[in-house]
């Protein structure tokens, strides 16, 4: 499976991103339903959304992470548990033909988190494994990288082993908040100077990261009913509030995970930059420096190391 | 406001509650839609919910707590800032007549919580006046009262006065992530034996208050995960997941106020009775005891004291 031009798709619950490569470059892309909306067999959508490819370059192998491999998704592929040298993931990955074109499915890894608790990913070993092709130096020593999205992963890196890693709701619990809850429903003030601006967001997300360090033993959900207090109390305005809400999840994440890892080196953040930024503010601080990587070069060249058989 | 046949209404956002009361007893009670979803005037509400009562014996004070007092509710009740005499909350009270009808509302509270964000209450003052009223012991000394709900509240009493206050998103966040979130859709799994039972449920809860106890300095985000990850991983059934849930969200509230509180003595609990017997269960996990007083109750014995004019 050493061919040059393939098929790098990332399958998560929500989206499928597909692209078409000729090794490291990405020559086109096609989106699709994610694994929790099909509405066909996942075989026929990736052979519609590939058909044009297909039809310009024949057969094309095809290399998948993410949700592809779970209980619901294409085929089901086993969880490596931790310790897993994520340099060696294609080893692992899951290898078969569907109508004449093959196809690896990254696996995921497990492991027994710092809270006891049993941890799953899948997909970010990919990102993982592509961080570390793209920057070498990240495979000596020790590392704590951080994978901020929907559920975000903390993982600790040593010697180019993921040793553990923990979940954060983060990005879910936010949403939920934000789209759900009585939180953001109490604004009934006029919106103040620099309300839904920039500068309000920045102010709004610096609060709540402030809240969020001043949290000591307690917990986050003794926080949360200050994102409407604000705005009843303080005559805060609701996008403020959205930012503020933003930087107490992110904060209470990030304040929380530091002393479960003791780290004290620089974090090795993995996401889009947007989200980056933020999580590079929390992390500031919290008195640590960290490193930017794109999440999606990361995927693409995790799934590229998959080509290798 | 000193006669003996009076109406008493608990006000919430989803629901309203009116009782006809004779002194300590209530001979009636009626049930009709929160401030949140009034497709009517709150004065035609109350006229249309008592109208038998008036019938039969014509002119009733009224006395109410909770959102009627709210901006959004029938007549806005501003806020007494903490510490606030509980006992004398009834020379706070909103007073005025309507279509003939006397009519007090309580006020709310508010105060700078000891996460130094604002803090807000409306029904739990008066929850909290009653229960004084019902067990005049708690006017003496320090007292911290906890009235679970969806938007939980900590309350420092000492000598019979409100301190301050905290309030917890716990009830609301439950509910969220029970109904809306990836969390409870994980199990695929045969249910095991006793799932959906009340030992399963038992067992459940239990492992969600100890895996709340050691967050330490980790946050709930940290922990939420593993109601997923535990019927993946572990085989954990649905209903098993659910109790899990509850476990940690009550452990982490109550992990997290004990200490802000420095609270060492017995915790006084004000709600319904399987609700009381959960924190219970929490507390005594941290090494503190608990004594339970029934919600309903005390706020009725609250808005009685309120007919004091």
């Amino acid at each position: 499976m050493e061919l040059e031009r393939y098929v790098a798709g990332d399958w998560g619950t929500s989206r499928l991103r597909l692209s078409l490569c000729l090794g490291g470059r990405v020559l086109d892309t096609r989106e699709g339903p994610g694994i929790g909306a099909l509405s066909e067999p996942p075989a026929e959508v990736l052979a519609r959304l590939t058909a044009g490819w297909r039809e310009a370059h024949g057969t094309l192998p095809l290399v998948l992470c993410g949700m592809a491999g779970s209980r619901n998704g294409w085929r089901e592929t086993p969880y490596l548990p931790c310790p897993v040298d994520v340099r060696s993931l294609h080893e692992h990955a899951l290898r078969f033909e569907a109508d004449g074109v093959p196809v690896a499915i990254a696996p995921g890894l497990s492991c027994r988190g710092r809270l006891g608790t049993p941890e799953v990913m899948r997909g970010e070993e990919t990102q993982i494994a592509g961080a570390l092709a793209l920057h070498p130096d990240l495979a000596c020593g020790r590392h704590l990288l951080c994978l901020p999205g929907t559920h975000t992963k903390w993982a600790w890196l040593e010697d180019g082993q993921v040793r553990d890693f923990l979940t954060a709701l983060t990005g879910e619990l936010f949403a939920l908040l934000r789209d759900r809850s009585t939180l953001t429903r109490a604004s009934g003030t006029a919106a103040q100077a620099g309300a839904g601006t920039p500068a309000a967001d920045e102010d709004g997300f610096g609060r709540g990261l402030e809240t969020a360090g001043g949290l000591g033993k307690a917990s986050l959900l003794h926080a949360l009913f200050s994102v409407r207090s604000r705005q009843l109390i303080e005559g805060r305005s609701h996008d403020w509030g959205l930012s503020y809400l933003s930087g107490l999840v992110i904060g209470a994440d990030v304040h929380g995970a530091i002393p479960l890892f003791e780290a004290g080196g620089a974090v090795v953040l993995v996401a889009d930059g947007a989200l980056n930024q933020r999580y590079a503010r929390a992390l500031h601080r919290e008195g640590i420096a960290a490193s930017c990587l794109d999440g999606e070069q990361c995927a693409l060249a995790g799934l590229r190391t998959l080509c290798r058989s």
